[in-house]
């Protein structure tokens, strides 16, 4: 096992990167938590073999352990979920100093920790990440939130977790489309700042394909330096340097919301999106025309999609959604396009109609 | 005016102290917000004459400014209140950069405050604080709050305004009720650290309630000051010293649950709530028995309710929506009990039968 740290306002925590982790949670957290605290699963019932794992530890530790499932996709990220949460949270008579163990993706983070973040004023949660999505990027970082029907993340914290657990071996039984997605941003990663990871992902891509697990960890653990590093130095999207982040997520967030969120995951929005952005870079000569074609071809590799040509979407649908984006500075969209494979830049300004040309050359209608 | 710093983990900011404030209010906001932010004012409707002068304040300085109203009372402090403020925001189209003006008492910034820490996770919020206790506690700090069917503030934030406006004209039209509940948060601050505050009152409780307003002003300053003093040192409430704070408070959240928050204010509960911990105190041999009757006559010359007997109160009531209260530490009350005027402690494991006897000695049944 491997950890990295992730400094925050609140105080740094950890991440820890391996392989059979789970059954250690429960000594691992009897290190943070006073004994005999009451600590909240809250997870989906996909996820029962490793609930039941996670259980087990923390109960042989004496903690008081509850469960609490959500429902399944991204409804979980709800006012009504996030109150139901809060009501069970007090009908079992949590206090300030209990704690949430979040099993799952970016769903149940998002969730979890939101309400964490506001039960009593906050109380401490940690992220057991059991997507390579999750592991790379959404357990790191305490961003929450819950959506509006306006959009995606409206409402929501910044609000740290006290330990991030990625267990590798958890990801051997990841549905092929659900490794595909999270694949979308690991290359990511690749192209805003880490050239050589983008190299072992294309050499890679079979192996990887095939869940082999010491490759999957290696990808795991490089990501999660790379966001670790950037989020210790923007935690709160203050200093612009968070915002890399976001590349392809502007185009990404337009897609969900002209779809409706059906049809396409996160993931597979984000490599469109990724497209989208690097056809835009090119076409504003920021990057060379060769980067979205090596671009494209690993994500093709990866089994990802490139255009939104079979989601049947109207590009002024996917301009419109993308005006409602939170990422957003006083009116004019943001947009993280490449230079080289490893730097991207923010750009603001773009003119609305240069966005819509490369919406319809992705396949909007 | 005068001003007094609080330090925040997030930043300091500043208490500002004096009278006819908020003509400047748009003078103010225009050195921290960028020119032409969307400035909402959450407020309620009887407040209507502030609106007016601080909205033309703010316009008159290039900020778009826009209005949302809350209902009167405690209601407001719902999730769907909370929704319906968020939802108001994203309709107006407010960025990150734009900002809330809560013009209120602590209902009107604890929502607007929770509002303000979650909306697109977070954007900045000024306290215009209208009530005289607002103007001495809930308006600093940072702490921000809903209620729950099961009990108030069981949700919310640690989220400082970015500036508090005390401006002491505004008290002069203060109801006599108003007025009295807010002068037992002012007592509190003399029983928990300043005896010379104390001894103030005593002194110029009449010109008080005669609303002199250079006695006012100076009762605003003194009681801010402690209350900044208390925040700088245990922002988070994590250090015990901000508890004191709540003297008081775990008998009035009591009185005030059993009552579902009718009949009386919270700044009666509190009063009450004091006669309570002090005779608790003198009953537990901590405090000279002399204490509680210096205390209820200066709380009666304020015209403040120093027992239950006229609420009709069951005591089992009382006990049972204390026990609900979030104060509480691994299932335990806690009470800040005063050993001397200018000086409480923190006191654990009081038998709920000596409690209980209490509550009745207050006109409990």
């Amino acid at each position: 096992m491997k950890t990295i740290t992730v400094k925050s306002l609140k105080g740094s925590y950890k991440i820890c990167v391996g392989r059979g982790l789970l059954a250690g949670a429960g000594a691992r957290l009897s290190a943070m938590f006073p004994a005999g605290s009451r600590i909240m699963i809250v997870s989906q019932k996909n996820l029962a073999p490793y609930l039941k794992t996670i259980s087990a530890s923390l109960a042989k530790k004496g903690f008081k352990v509850h469960a609490h499932m959500l429902p399944d996709g991204e409804v979980a990220k709800s006012g009504s979920e996030l109150f139901r949460l809060c009501h069970a949270l007090l009908a079992q008579g949590f206090e300030r100093k209990g704690g949430i163990v979040a099993v799952g993706g970016g769903v149940v983070s998002d969730l979890a920790g939101f309400a964490a973040s506001v039960y009593l004023r906050g109380i401490r949660y940690v992220n057991v990440a059991t997507t390579l999505l999750a592991q790379v990027d959404s357990a790191i970082g305490g961003k929450t939130a819950i959506d509006l029907k306006d959009g995606k993340n409206l409402m929501g914290s910044f609000w740290p977790p006290a330990l991030v657990i990625s267990d590798a071996d958890v990801l051997r039984s990841l549905p092929q489309r659900e490794l595909s997605a999270s694949l979308g941003e690991v290359v990511k990663y690749g192209v805003i700042s880490d050239p050589a990871l983008f190299r072992f992902l294309e050499k890679n891509n079979k192996k990887i394909l095939r869940r082999d697990a010491a490759t999957i960890e290696k990808i795991v653990f490089a990501c999660s330096q790379i966001k670790a590093a950037v989020v210790s130095r923007d935690e709160f999207e203050t200093k612009g340097e968070r915002a890399i982040l976001n590349y392809g997520h502007t185009f990404a967030h337009g897609i969900e919301g002209a779809s409706g969120y059906k049809g396409l995951v996160h993931g597979e929005a984000v490599a469109i999106g990724m497209m989208m952005a690097a056809q835009l870079a090119a076409d504003l000569g920021i990057c060379s025309p060769e980067l979205p074609w090596r671009q494209m071809k690993l994500l093709v590799a990866m089994k990802l999609p490139v255009s939104v040509k079979k989601f049947n979407l109207k590009a002024d649908a996917i301009l419109k959604a993308m005006m409602k984006d939170k990422k957003k500075d006083q009116g004019a969209l943001r947009f993280v396009l490449p230079r080289r494979i490893g730097k991207v830049t923010l750009e603001k300004n773009i003119p609305l109609p240069r966005v819509r040309k490369i919406l319809c050359l992705a396949g909007a209608k």
